[in-house]
């Protein structure tokens, strides 16, 4: 993955997505918001999250024969819904693995469009190995939701539209799940600002990056507890943690409830309907976890579409 | 209410709203939609709806002596929301009325904002009749929804900005309750772009304005069978009827179902949680009750925030 790579995939998957707004976030009676707070509306998205970008980028660089026997993937869910919708797309199976904390509405909706759904697992990580044999054994696609450089290429270009869109940011707050997001992101923007500062956001029940980053190298978590599901990935991958390390400034973690207080708070005072996932940024702000300076530009983004921010 | 008036109240309300963004709705699986179709997300607006435009507008041209007894309103929802807000951001209290067929959440809502929410009648014809005595009673200023050029003057802002956002559009879709949108909407578009024409939108159970139409003269209707309550009306204003008859192009009918199903797709396919009412520009195109012809530009707008497009 480059910033090469990034700017390629920009262009390949124009087509097939959305150029979603970033809306201001202005007028909150609810909450006290820095001066200048910008949410890149990813659950305005095409499939319902920034997921899309990364599997359009992958299946659109896939040989014939490699798509033919259909795609598969493990997922909290917007992953599975960007693949599921890839599949119907491309007029191919998709079978998609959750854990078991996956949210139902997002299962309604892979089923709408086709997919064949299976539970396996209570986290990412079981669903994922279950996946992977799956996959193997019939000759299908395994879309990995990070460990690949044409997904992560893929999901950084939602950065180089929050770029254009807002300039000269001071910080940008990303949620972690596996960490494809956040890598694929903050290459381009460190080439693009070098000034700015990244900084990830991660469930206390998931801290895979932050425990990583703690350890020097990739750990293993030995539980996870978060409900996020979005969030939650129990070991992430060496690529991942190298680029993390280089242009990351720092990872900081929040409560479930946190992500809870502030869907609620997009929904009432902003008509957005975000998955918790979607809530991080916010969350992260609202909590303390993250300090902004005053007078500074923020941006976060909104990963994906919840069930009026009172769901899941 | 003029263009003038209009242009005036979109530089007095500028810094209390939220410059909403359009999104074009493009790569939907699941209905055929023209090939230019922007909306407007007013759902995103302060209050959750388009009408917070003309409360401010009203409430920012009141004398403190008005304002200083609160502000009492009759609603379906959103302009109730709106009045809530406003009195709340004015340190005043909030009366409103609402009729029985009104969205629960939205009751929820203005309870969370500190409104005094009464339920009077079963439209809100019997609404605001109770509203407009409680209001003369207690020397409270009563906010009318559509006979007010503060109010209607305050609504048209909203097509000042899509004329600026979206220039050149050949058809505007604008769904209907009192009127007070679709006149001032329509003022400031047929000064700007005298060929755009502008279609509105009523339900089947509540053809407030088409039936004036027809008749010639402003008509009450015999009942209302509509369970969109923000678009629910029996009678409107002369002045309404007037500038409609002057600048609307046509009225079409939809029934309740066609906007459930908009309201789905949306949902589903945008991220977009509209109320019902919101869902109305694309009924009417996904119904058949207004064809596009091909080629033509778009616009409509999603007038106020539901729950997940599955709700009300």
């Amino acid at each position: 993955m480059s910033v090469e790579s990034i700017r390629a995939a920009a262009e390949r998957i124009k087509p097939f997505i959305r150029k979603t707004p970033m809306l201001r976030l202005s007028h909150c009676a609810g909450a006290e918001l820095p001066q200048e707070f910008h949410l890149k509306l990813e659950c305005l998205q095409v499939s319902g999250s920034f997921k899309i970008r990364g599997a359009v980028n992958r299946v659109k660089t896939l040989a014939p024969e490699q798509l033919a026997n259909g795609l598969v993937a493990a997922s909290g869910g917007n992953h599975g819904l960007a693949t599921a919708y890839m599949a119907r797309q491309s007029g191919v199976s998709a079978t998609i693995f959750l854990p078991t904390n996956a949210s139902p509405i997002k299962e309604q909706k892979l089923r709408k469009w086709g997919a064949d759904v299976r539970y396996s697992g209570s986290v990412w990580d079981e669903a994922h190995e279950a996946a992977q044999a799956f996959a193997k054994d019939c000759g299908a696609f395994y879309m990995h939701p990070f460990a690949d450089d044409a997904i992560v290429s893929g999901q950084g270009t939602v950065a180089v539209e929050m770029l254009e869109q807002v300039p000269d940011v001071d910080l940008y707050i990303v949620a972690i799940g596996g960490g494809g997001l956040i890598t694929g992101m903050s290459q381009i923007i460190k080439a693009t600002n070098p000034k700015a500062r990244i900084i990830g956001v991660e469930p206390v029940g998931s801290p895979t990056l932050h425990a990583s980053f703690a350890a020097g190298k990739v750990v293993r978590l030995p539980q996870i507890t978060t409900r996020v599901a979005t969030m939650a990935c129990g070991r992430t991958d060496e690529s991942i943690y190298e680029i993390a390390r280089q242009h990351v400034d720092d990872i900081v973690l929040i409560e479930d409830e946190d992500m809870q207080r502030a869907a609620e708070l997009l929904w009432l005072e902003f008509g957005i309907a975000a998955d918790l996932s979607g809530a991080a940024s916010l969350a992260a702000l609202m909590s303390g976890a993250v300090k902004a300076q005053k007078g500074e530009r923020i941006a976060g983004l909104v990963c994906g579409a919840g069930v009026d921010g009172l769901g899941a």
